[in-house]
């Protein structure tokens, strides 16, 4: 008998037909002699239609900790339903919320991090007999406010809890099949992985693959939580996602990853001295500006020019910035370009083939696109191009790794991130 | 600087405007140097949404607990709205669930009783110059499990709450002036009660005035917290609800009220022997059936016949609970009567002064209408007609005993119940 973490994103229970096929799910899973324990996120637009909500009464920012509030009835909604619709299927089941369930976390409305898990009234009802409901993406703070978790919340939630209850494996429900080599949006022939590890994982969900939040992967790696990603509508087997996946011959590179949310910033005639470089990045920092990729060409009498690459959403804010110590760095000038996007090839055996690189710079040269920035890590390696060209370097890089199969890959509707 | 609990119903936040009305009441309230803690229901049909939503997924009854953690939902939302609404009028304010305001309740999900409150982080956060916004309807059992009060728990907590942290004043605002001495839409020159005491209104609450739920009015009574009901749409002084209500000269009725919801069942040719009437109405108890007024003819024949009243909604359920016992009691037949009305006064000076039951006798009599069935008590007196003249007794009654005045009374829409 497993204890298994059931989890279900907000469009897997839109409406009361999806969320009763998911009771079904997860009876079913039950009377294979398994015990579960099921984290729901909110109702399909639930949480937009709540932000609807608060735009019409605030002007401005709402105070966070009054929209964790607000927000977190939405799972609250979507977790006793659910119990109700097992019931009807004729099992036991109850309802927890995040602060029930013992999901403490630190004070950061909106994006609290989950600092302490008390699961004893969740395994009391396990043991009991029943199937167990928690709320995704929701805690509370030692002193008893309600808090939210931010984007991928939920993820986070049933990795955290599975830890925590010491569950055999932890099932992420989504609407795509499981994890692909690349986007089949973008790649007819990509293929469903059968297995992957937590570093890939991480850089594929780091990377845009939206079906499993960061977050989730570093707790799950962090924890040694098997994972399985699989669709809430098929019985397809899904992508594991665990610590040391099975190699598969000649497969050097699992997959492919793209970001279109890319922008670059060039600093000009930086002069030449110490800290220079720590100045920029720490004022970006202070507001809370993620850089990702950075380069810096030669000096060149006494000065030198830099760049790097932030999200596309922070672009213009990151220029302010800049402007902002302009007079205390003393550049020449920034410039920033848009219509980027960053490719990446992910992949755990990559650090021990040399030629992995090679293939990447010579399959995009032959289109005759330019690569403007590159960087490497152990698994992975990215370039960044102009945006024009990124489904024809997405394909030919797909053959180029051998990751192509006659087998149309399902495509799924946009990936979940609650 | 006084301490006040102003509750307000779910038709007085109905939407976005009236949240922010509702809000810039409570923030003149607190600018008149008042403390203020406001108890406030779900929004306008919420609380009916998510029922029609559970009926979707369930088909018979819902179970208790989970219907509770679906819509005590409802009044979390209004609570973060309405926190957020008075923040954008530049005053300080936090919400908390019914479980953070310390409202502990025994575990009997949808009908609850309050057992305890812990009110600590109210006064505290109010010490500290905020404004409290608590989920009326709503509290945590010893246990930790969420129930919600049933109808007219809204009043309940702010009465209940009110009594917990010493308030000067529990003010109820709703979508009526106030109290009025019959419903103005039947007698339009009803007039508006100043004051009236907790058993009158107890009175007038249980016999269908839908303004306070007489369990909120039982409260008030045995904590003596003061209550004003008035209009959350004008700023009319409303009707005060104390222990001794200042007797107005010559008025020893106070108001009239009337009970549509009324069945009468007649039970024929019951053999003469101790206990039986006993059996009945412990049947009935046993299936939750109030019974109102009972009247036993004399004995004939060794046999006797006894009529009561029950809601109109029980009557087919009482039907079969007395059929079931039929052989046991051994009576002869039992027979129901529908399209009656009970039509009571009610007024604490009526036990001084004998003359009263005798004008309501005349005053029914002279329109030619026969009393069924009629019941007294210290402070009223009901009596059971027939449905189609109820208008015609009612502003007779209020006619006879000096009730009517010049102003034309204002007329809300339905009075809210929850």
């Amino acid at each position: 008998m497993s204890l298994i973490v059931m989890k279900f994103g907000g469009s897997s229970v839109g409406d009361a037909d999806r969320m009763k096929r998911v009771a079904a799910r997860i009876v079913d899973r039950q009377r294979q002699g398994n015990r579960c324990v099921v984290v729901v996120s909110a109702m399909g637009d639930t949480t937009d239609d709540l932000i609807d909500l608060s735009k019409q009464i605030v002007s401005g920012a709402p105070p966070a900790r009054e929209m964790d509030m607000l927000l977190s009835t939405g799972e609250q909604v979507s977790m006793a339903l659910l119990a109700m619709a097992i019931r009807e299927l004729g099992e036991s089941a109850v309802s927890y919320t995040g602060w029930q369930a013992g999901m403490i976390t630190d004070p950061v409305h909106s994006k609290a991090r989950i600092t302490d898990i008390r699961p004893d009234r969740v395994i009391k009802s396990v043991e009991e007999g029943h199937i167990v409901i928690v709320a995704g993406f929701q805690g509370m703070t030692e002193d008893g406010q309600i808090t939210t978790l931010g984007r991928g919340g939920s993820d986070t939630t049933a990795v955290a809890l599975a830890a925590a209850i010491k569950a055999d494996l932890c099932e992420i429900y989504t609407d795509v099949d499981g994890i692909y080599s690349t986007d089949p949006r973008v790649v007819k022939v990509a293929r469903k992985l059968n297995e992957i590890c937590y570093d890939e994982m991480l850089e594929l969900a780091n990377l845009g693959a939206a079906v499993l939040h960061p977050r989730a992967v570093e707790y799950a790696k962090h924890y040694q939580v098997p994972l399985v990603v699989r669709s809430s509508f098929s019985t397809n087997e899904g992508t594991y996602v665990k610590e040391e996946a099975v190699m598969e011959q000649g497969v050097v590179v699992k997959g492919i990853a793209y970001d279109k949310n890319v922008s670059r910033i060039s600093i000009l005639g930086v002069p030449e001295k110490v800290g220079q470089l720590a100045k920029v990045f720490s004022a970006l920092a202070k507001e809370g500006i993620d850089v990702d990729i950075i380069v810096q060409s030669g000096v060149k009498d006494g000065a030198a020019d830099f760049s790097f690459t932030v999200s596309s959403s922070d672009k213009d804010r990151a220029m302010e910035v800049i402007a902002s110590i302009q007079s205390e760095i003393g550049f020449r000038e920034a410039v920033s370009e848009v219509n980027l996007v960053k490719v990446s090839i992910v992949g755990a055996g990559m650090v021990s083939n040399p030629g992995v690189a090679a293939t990447m710079f010579e399959t995009i040269s032959e289109l005759g696109v330019s690569i403007n920035m590159v960087s490497t890590s152990e698994i992975k390696m990215s370039c960044v191009i102009d945006a024009d060209r990124l489904n024809d370097v997405v394909r030919a890089l797909h053959t180029a790794y051998g990751l192509d199969t006659d087998v149309q890959a399902f495509v799924g509707g946009p990936a979940e991130r609650r």
